[in-house]
């Protein structure tokens, strides 16, 4: 038996989202963060989600790993690619983009500016640098998209999962209007809203 | 044709190291960055190295994309894992921590402090921070590698090309003996800096 460790509300949705997009025989458990008595810190020695048990003793942990993982489960799924094909770098890459520049670059210090100065008092700054930094990360997604429906490819994409759930999280910055002009991650984003595997999930996390 | 496009002494080094070590036939071109007439910016917007670009057509963005694509051209090599064992994910996800944590975690607060605030004076700090941070990230490492000689399975792959690329940018920090305790990293590393290919690769950039 496998298990997809998750919390609601945390990067570990977009894990979420694939198993139920590709209704694999994974269990999942909902696991609280940075409480010292957590469960994940038997399973993950970083304490972070989502983070996947195979087979009762193989940790895999990092979105950037799990999605591929998960979507060569089942290849006919169209939702990554073949082995060896350039299609299937590009979708690596868009995830690869992603980690470092959305999550990592802008994100992060948005949510954690302590993990960027010991001082106090420059988080506003770092919090406001972050917002400017996303807007060009965004934007460069965006002008890719221009005359695209999908980041890569003609189908919908572990890639294109991934981009939508940190596009989900843009009200969570209180500054949606600096985002206004992002058309197509827009477009992108309702398409991804409406999947049935979406709602399942965004349902099931909050439920609890 | 294939062209992978570098810099020396950049993130490239990682991609440029194991195109050596699998002796595939695909050209190496050095590229000026941050310049406005640097060719990097035909070839990607981004303007970033590595670049890889394949049969003068598909462009090919991110380590962690160029460096399992270009490993499963040559999949007796031995520096990746067969598609959907484990392993394969397991190494994917080494690599994507060290995109996230290490090098946008760190490496990037500490060498363009500019992106996470707007404040100059506040960058001494960031610096600081992003040293210790890294600390953190790295003990990590070191932790997992207490008792195994690699990072996964049991030979040399590219999760540790990887990391040991950023383990021979700890001096340009300024502060080595802040991680001088990371004796698992430095044995990790003085059998890369052994390798023939990482020689060759290191001695190329400095060549030029
Ligand atoms: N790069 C990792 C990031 C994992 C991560 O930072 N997860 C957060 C939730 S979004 C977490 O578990 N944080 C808890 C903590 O850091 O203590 C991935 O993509 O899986
Ligand atoms: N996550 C990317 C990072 C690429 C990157 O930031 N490359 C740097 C060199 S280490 C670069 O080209 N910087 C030039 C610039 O940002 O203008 C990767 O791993 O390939």
């Amino acid at each position: 038996m496998s298990v997809l460790y998750i919390t609601p509300g945390t990067c570990a949705q977009a894990a979420h989202i694939l198993l139920r997009e590709l209704d694999l025989p994974i269990g999942i458990e909902m696991v609280p963060l940075r409480t010292p008595d957590s469960p994940i810190h038997r399973i993950n020695p970083l304490g972070r989600v989502p983070a996947l048990v195979v087979d009762e003793d193989t940790l895999i942990t990092e979105n950037s790993a799990i999605l591929p993982y998960l979507a060569d489960l089942k290849p006919d799924s169209g939702l990554f690619a073949a082995v060896g094909s350039p299609e299937r770098a590009q979708i690596q890459s868009w995830i690869g983009y992603l980690t470092f520049d959305v999550h990592a670059g802008c994100f992060r210090p948005f949510f954690r500016p302590d993990r960027y100065s010991a001082d106090a008092s420059v988080h506003p700054g770092i919090r406001a640098q972050a917002i400017e930094q996303l807007y060009l990360a965004l934007a460069h997604v965006d002008r890719h998209l221009q005359g695209r429906q999908w980041l890569v490819a003609e189908r919908y994409t572990i890639a294109d999962l991934y981009l939508c759930m940190f596009v989900s999280w843009l009200p969570r910055l209180g500054n949606t209007e600096r985002f206004a002009d992002l058309h197509n991650l827009a477009r992108l984003q309702a398409a991804f809203q409406a999947r049935p595997a979406t709602r399942q999930a965004l349902d099931f996390e909050a439920a609890r």
